[in-house]
This record gives C-alpha cells, sequence and structure tokens, in this order.
C-alpha cells in the first residue's frame, strides 16, 4: 500500500489534516434528529432484529430455500426447476406471478443471499443479502442479530419485460419499493417469531 | 420443516391471514416522512455506499488490516501483536489511546469484519461488519457497494475498564456512538474516494 501517498487524494477527512474540533463540528452538522424516508430508505433498504436463537440454527433455517414459504407474507408452492437449479414460487403479491429464488449461503459469515426476480428465471436481479451474527459478539447476550439489506435495483422502477406479466396485472414489485421498510420489517417481525418458536420448542426437523 | 405448524405461531403476518388490503394498510402506518434519529440509528449504525471499483480489488483492499491506516480518520501506528495475532493501533481520537483490531475476511461472499476494542486485546467488543457486494448484481452498474453495520454493544454506554485509559483520559470511544452515523459516513467516503483513485491510478500495489 506503501505506494500511493493518500495525501495526494483530494477531500480525506483524517485527523492529520481536520483537527479533532473540526471532526466533531462536521460530525454534529450530518446528524439530526429526525431524516427523510428517502435518506435512510430510498437506495437502500437495511434492517436488523435481534432474535433469540442460537446463530447457527438461525442461519441453517435460512439458508433453506423453503423457509421463505413460512416467513415471508406472500411467497407460496415451491417448486424445484432442476433445469435452471433454482425455486419457482408464486407470489400472492402479484396475484399469480411467478417468482424465482436461488439461495446463496455461506457458513463461515453465516450470509444468506436470496437471488429472485417475477417472471422469469434467467437475470435474478432482486437481491435480499441477509446475515446471521452472534449476538454474543456484538450485544454481549445469546441469541443473533440478523440483518438485511436490499438495494434499488433501477428495474424495481421499471419493469424490464412487462411483456412476461400474467395477463391483466397491474403491479409491479418495485412499485412496492417505498414501503420495503415497512414490508420487510413486518417479514422479520415474522422470521423472529418462528425462530424463537423453534427455537422455544426445539423444533428443527427439516 | 414440515413439523411445525406455523399457523399455530402467534402474530405472524401472512397473506392467508392478513389480505393484502390490510397488509398495505400496516405498510402505510409504518411509513413515516421522517424518522428519528434513534429509532434509525438508536442501535444498529448501517450505512452503504457505491463506489466505483471492481468489488473483488475493494475486497482485498479492505481485508488487510493496514488499510484502516488509510480510510479511518484516526488510527494510526500499526503494530503486529504476534503473541495475540492481532494489531495495535494507536486512535488519535483517545490521545495515546491503544485500539486493538483483528481483520476476519471471507472472500466468497466478500465480508470483511473488524474485532477491535480500546484499551485491551482480549475482549474485541467493537466489531464492524462490513461487505463488498458486486455492484453489477444490485444495481445493474460496475463497481461495487460497501455495506456496514455496527451494533451499540453495552460496552459502548459504559466502559467495564476504566482502570485501562491512559493517565487523564476524559473520552470513551461510546461517547461518540450518536455521531457514529456521521462519523462512519465521513470514513466510508475517505475509502469510497481512496478506492476509486487507486483503481483510476491502477495502484493496487501491497
Amino acid at each position: 500500500m506503501s505506494d500511493v501517498d493518500v495525501n495526494k487524494i483530494e477531500g480525506l477527512v483524517r485527523v492529520e489534516n481536520v483537527p479533532k474540533e473540526d471532526m466533531q463540528e462536521l460530525c454534529m452538522e450530518m446528524t439530526h434528529s429526525v431524516y427523510p424516508h428517502k435518506k435512510v430508505y430510498g437506495d437502500y433498504c437495511p434492517i436488523q432484529a435481534h432474535v433469540n436463537c442460537p446463530p447457527e440454527l438461525a442461519f441453517r433455517y435460512l439458508a433453506k430455500t423453503e423457509a421463505l414459504l413460512e416467513w415471508t407474507y406472500s411467497l407460496r408452492d415451491m417448486i424445484y426447476v432442476p433445469e435452471k437449479e433454482l425455486f419457482e414460487f408464486t407470489d400472492a403479491i402479484g396475484g399469480t406471478t411467478k417468482c424465482y429464488a436461488k439461495t446463496v449461503a455461506h457458513s463461515g459469515p453465516m450470509t444468506v443471499d436470496y437471488h429472485c426476480a417475477w417472471d422469469q428465471p434467467d437475470h435474478l436481479w432482486m437481491i435480499y443479502l441477509m446475515r446471521v451474527v452472534p449476538a454474543e459478539l456484538v450485544f454481549n447476550k445469546s441469541g443473533c442479530v440478523i440483518t438485511w439489506i436490499n438495494c434499488r435495483h433501477p428495474f424495481y422502477d421499471e419493469n424490464p419485460s412487462p411483456e412476461l406479466a400474467p395477463e391483466g396485472r397491474k403491479v409491479w414489485v418495485g412499485d412496492g419499493w417505498p414501503f420495503f421498510y415497512a414490508g420487510h420489517t413486518v417479514e422479520l417481525e415474522n422470521l423472529k417469531r418462528i425462530l424463537e418458536y423453534r427455537n422455544a420448542h426445539n423444533e428443527w426437523e427439516v
């Protein structure tokens, strides 16, 4: 890294060029009593919850695509599509709309990403980035934290393939973006309740 | 999963028991024009940025602990502590305060976690959870997205070992929690500038 002189890079805020008092002032200016919805949930939708369930069990549950049948509001009727190596659901939000999903999970850092799309399985652009973090590490208590982030892909704003929609469908998944904070919070609360119930009743058979 | 009847779990919001119109109403009720600082950044501090730099290069940069010398506001003078397998820095925010850091990176999902603490290397409770995501996947454009989440560990509110502080130190790292959104945003902007500079100048030698 020694080859780059960071002092040549414009606009960096480091203790060497911005004294502590100025940094405090800058931080105070950036901190507000309230933030507009668009500022917080405009391009990204990050939510989190503490769940009273061991992290490994929460991860194993999330990593199985069929868990979506339980904790999501409207993904149902899962069918495996072997030639595409992914799953097809019906998303009741869109009537008879098909939703395709592929789950990519990494057990080390306990990330679980659901790569999804409405109407077609070939470009999975709706990506639910989730992660399970041991609460012991970050909150000094038992259980886990689940983090969940979506990014506002441009297809949320405009369906690239309206011709693939079932006849007569008036909604598009991206119409809901302004309500993703609310909708995902409802679903994360579902997930929390299911994991805590399963953990309390030791119901993990899959 | 078939052994649990989800209908037995109280409080779930699913299309079978909450019709679409009621779900819409619920989401509208939960969505506000503004949100208080404490509601958004009270227990978690999630921030994100798009960076015009290939994801693999951003990940490799972040995964090297010495990168903290560049993009953080005040971590400097890195020394490797072999017997602890971690690094010691001086955190200028705390005067001569020592900050200990261990980096845990996973190249598959491109997570980079900095496990840190002030004053002692034995319980690394300040955890910076970062992740590099290909922007191609989530934004249909080049570059990457960097996500960063901190959780409000109880030690932020109360230093568990004040006797370890350098003599005369009046600040505690957790005093800054209400300004983490601002401070981390400044540092993420540093990181973005450094990565974009390195990428533009093809300066990746480490």
